[in-house]
């Protein structure tokens, strides 16, 4: 339910109806505006219907129900774009955000060449995965804290900002000491006690698509983590399981524009998990941002061939540095920079 | 098998192989080039290693088997990209060719203006359906004969060529003396004996991916035309079938640089059946360009609201009209013109 | 629209009621009941209203909408389950109706050999490919005719009847001449000039539902042969595209029990084509017989290791005699016999 | 890597293989055999040829690589199927396993009447969901530790086993006290920190496929709770994401056969949640006891039109207890009892 109010009346106004909102059970979450303020009341979906008798309150202009059954996430509730800020990087605003880096975290040395290459090639976000979540117990799961601090000096060192998955809910404290953004995977779109403890802690989410996960599906996710009252939710789409076998996923770019009709969340692709094949990686960038994507995720690696994981998908330095390059005018088509 | 000739030998020693070849049992297709000629040879699997003899004939360089399913739609045997010519459109060179225009051919008037229309935006090539394969048969299943008429008219008026879809052997020879370009749907696309039929004729064909078939198969289909000698074929991805239901279709983008990596012929993008809905189109439209296409088959109506089909997916005559211009710059970026 | 006739009326008024909706453009299905006579009017969607009108003639007690898109096919229109019967086989009756036999023909030989055993382990119809749809264009395409005059020949022999496939329009009334049964395939499930042509003949029409095809989709196409006038179909699932790779289809025997609900045509189930693999065959086809099936299609081969196409699939002879032997108390347990 | 051991040798060439095994960073999993024992060495697959030079040890009669990715689920490992045992029921013995249980627990009469209902029925383990993983945050999201009191009383009252769901790492100590087998949900699948930690505690676990995993992700998830020494594992089919709308997912019975082939787990299915309708439920779990499940896990409700969750997909009392009666036949055709 939104509650819309009056321009120009006292904030006691909007007070009172965000503590009766609490009072009759649900949680309220403002919207200052210069214009007017709006409230999103959410909560348990049965007898929500009581909210309709806000109305009557003083300085109430309308009460509306969010039809979406997400609710912050949604255009209805908040009708502009979002931007969520990562150090320098910004993400849905008009400058692109481009996140690139190394699969895995292997050593100091490479992590170090490559936080150079990404912010020399124009990149603002460094990705490096220190907790691997791994379909067997078998293989590298990641160097751990070890791999944060080295995550961490790259940053020191390049002022890129820090992006990392975090893969169970006690671990989130520690990696939010270290890196600048919290990445929740595929695999864990839909585990819940993460989205929660996430959500609990202030630091931007960068939370990608479940690979069989519908759109709607996608944006519920996202509710778990904003009702927790963390908006810093940055959306990636990266890819879906279909019967095609020529890529490793089907990177479904439709979801750009469906996402961005229906939330006011940035929406960025990661065409290296979503087609799994280094030669696609660059077309589908492009594809990525022709279609209106507020950013990218690339996996580069000094020796592709050596990576530890998903080598096959990962740009060598130069061919990173010729995509960016090849960017730039279609960023410019549209309407944005890079 | 492709036997690759030495350069500037006498043309009877081509001929001399490709003789040989039928005599074999194989059938020959000659790509005859200004440093050296090339002669593929294809047919039954089975005992294709006798071919390997050719290599003591007068002028044989080598004998080189073709190691993917499809011989002939490879780039193994034929590596520099095809150009198809329908009208003044090409698919496949430098200006993307643009297919405007209704999803079924509904009167003489909508035909007309939506032909003007198309070209005045800058469309190449008007498509149309009259015959309409419906998936129910109490559903409007195109005007016929008299649609072929009109889209002919169409063509005279404005000098775009024409593309409308064959459903049946039979009806190949009628339509091809109407139409510029005669469309296979993804419903045919493992109809083989329409493939072969349109394989007969030496009309262009524009082939749509089935919605379950791989990329692969889609290959495959395409040689059934290849191997009845006709090399006009144009690839269209038009969306698979996914768990996904915002979109109708999920237009699968990634089969664009998959195809363009594995074969010569020109590939185009159909955002229209692919996504479903109008406001997508758009947006998938500049995608398909930015990741490789050669064009675009979008569909477009005066009225969407009263389209005796796919209405929905239909873009305004204002909208279209946008589109191409917003389209401009993101086909400069990809190095083409519009 | 179904029109509900009154008991114990005179023949006319059917009659009446009947070129009456013919005058208004529509065609007519008579179920004559020895209860009550039901006509089914289908045609154009739009405009049906009109209908409503002949619950003013005589002997009308009721018109009423059928809901759902198929029409001549659902429960609504006849709720009594169809049995089609193709030589001594029925389905949908209360023995089950298994249909056995090569993917291929590939000789006299081995056709013969094959309905002995098919016809000895019980099965009561034979199949055999004789003009087969193939993936590539230079693999085996079937014995053609010649392939026909050998499963006559191993029909007269032992009494089974024949069911094959048939792969154009213009071929159906050759093939009609040889087999029981004509065969829709996956590939060709909305191939709508072979649906309508199969439709015209009398011959009772195996159905396959395509790979791609919804459930939904599957009933209007068998809707195209009814509305032609032939109701002896029998629809076969027969594994549709998913992701999972460990079987070449995913058989999904959810569309036994989702058909059975909706539709009174006959359901079987291709284990076969649905899994790729002999090992999966006989547990899928208990599964398919204790969901519901009325019979299933089984590919048996001689020496499933030098099969022209499909041996990985086919059962030997003597797992096929297993497996029938096996089936009998699952059947029982049915309510069926074998 | 298996290790295996000559027959009639000391235990102490058992216990310094294992040492050696240990000493070179692997962990070993012992089988002790009455004719021979058997060790699986796994870990880090890179530089596994190592192991290969135990083969000069004491009692050593062969070391032979498992070429499966998942080792100590596979057959290759143990040939004999598992039985897994949660207080009188068996997975994987000559009698089936019945769960049944509604989806959440509500209140205490509801679970203690299911929990008498499904004794009677023949069911012998009692499910019920205390902690619920749900889409929306503002949905019901389980009864808690309560609900896990209720679960247990029930179990007290009737001799039911307990299974119900752990959704994250910290919960699984406390849910081990009331629960005989803990369950990881389809969403949690691959949650590694979760599969981990219930494959530390000894309890038995229910692992649910994911609905986008193949059956190989399938077994690597359950190699992970194997790897920490729990071999207790039962894995349940619940379902796939598919293109398929007429079911709420599509219940992939092929994987029965495919993981009965591959792994000595017992497997069972879940027909409630793979169809997502009630009057799909009996047809499927007669399908999947007749393609060689081991058990069944079946929603029941005495009121499913009030359900706070899952109602459509819930059997009433009665139509359980007629479908308890119709799979005895069907048991028995398996060569199972009830």
């Amino acid at each position: 339910m939104i509650i819309v109010m009056k321009g120009g009346i006292p904030k006691e106004h909007v007070h009172n109806v965000i503590r009766t909102i609490e009072e009759l059970g649900y949680q309220s979450h403002v919207i200052w505006g210069t214009q007017r303020t709006v409230i999103g009341a959410v909560g348990d979906e049965r007898g929500k219907a009581r909210l309709h008798s806000l109305e009557v309150m003083p300085g109430v202009e309308s009460v509306v129900p969010i039809l979406q059954p997400f609710k912050l996430a949604s255009r209805e509730f908040k009708s502009v774009s979002s931007v969520v800020r990562v150090g320098n990087a910004e993400f849905g605003g008009g400058r692109l955000a481009i996140i690139a880096g190394p699969c895995s975290v292997e050593s100091e040395d490479m992590v170090m060449q490559l936080a150079l290459l990404a912010k020399e090639a124009g990149a603002s976000v460094l990705r490096g995965g220190a907790f691997k979540p791994r379909t067997s117990p078998y293989a590298f799961q990641g160097m751990g804290m070890e791999g944060l601090r080295l995550l961490a000096a790259a940053r020191d060192a390049t002022g890129l900002a820090v992006v990392t998955e975090v893969l169970k809910p006690e671990d989130v404290d520690a990696i939010a000491e270290y890196a600048d953004m919290l990445q929740v995977g595929a695999r864990n779109m839909q585990n819940f006690a993460l989205l929660k403890r996430v959500g609990e802690v202030g630091k931007p989410v960068l939370l990608k698509r479940g690979m069989a996960s519908t759109i709607q599906e996608f944006l519920m996710a996202a509710e778990y983590i904003l009702s927790e009252g963390n908006y810093n939710v940055v959306l990636c789409e990266r890819g879906i399981r279909t019967f095609e076998t020529a890529t490793r996923f089907t990177l479904d770019l439709n979801a750009v524009p469906v996402l961005k009709k229906h939330t006011h969340l940035p929406v960025i692709v990661d065409p290296s998990h979503g087609t799994g094949h280094w030669e696609y990686v660059s077309p589908m960038a492009k594809a990525g941002i022709a279609c209106g994507a507020d950013g990218l995720m690339i996996e580069v690696h000094m020796r592709p061939e050596i990576a530890v994981s998903d080598g096959i998908q990962s740009l060598k330095p130069e061919v990173f540095r010729q995509l960016m390059q090849e960017l730039a005018p279609f960023a410019q088509a549209a309407g944005r920079s890079l």
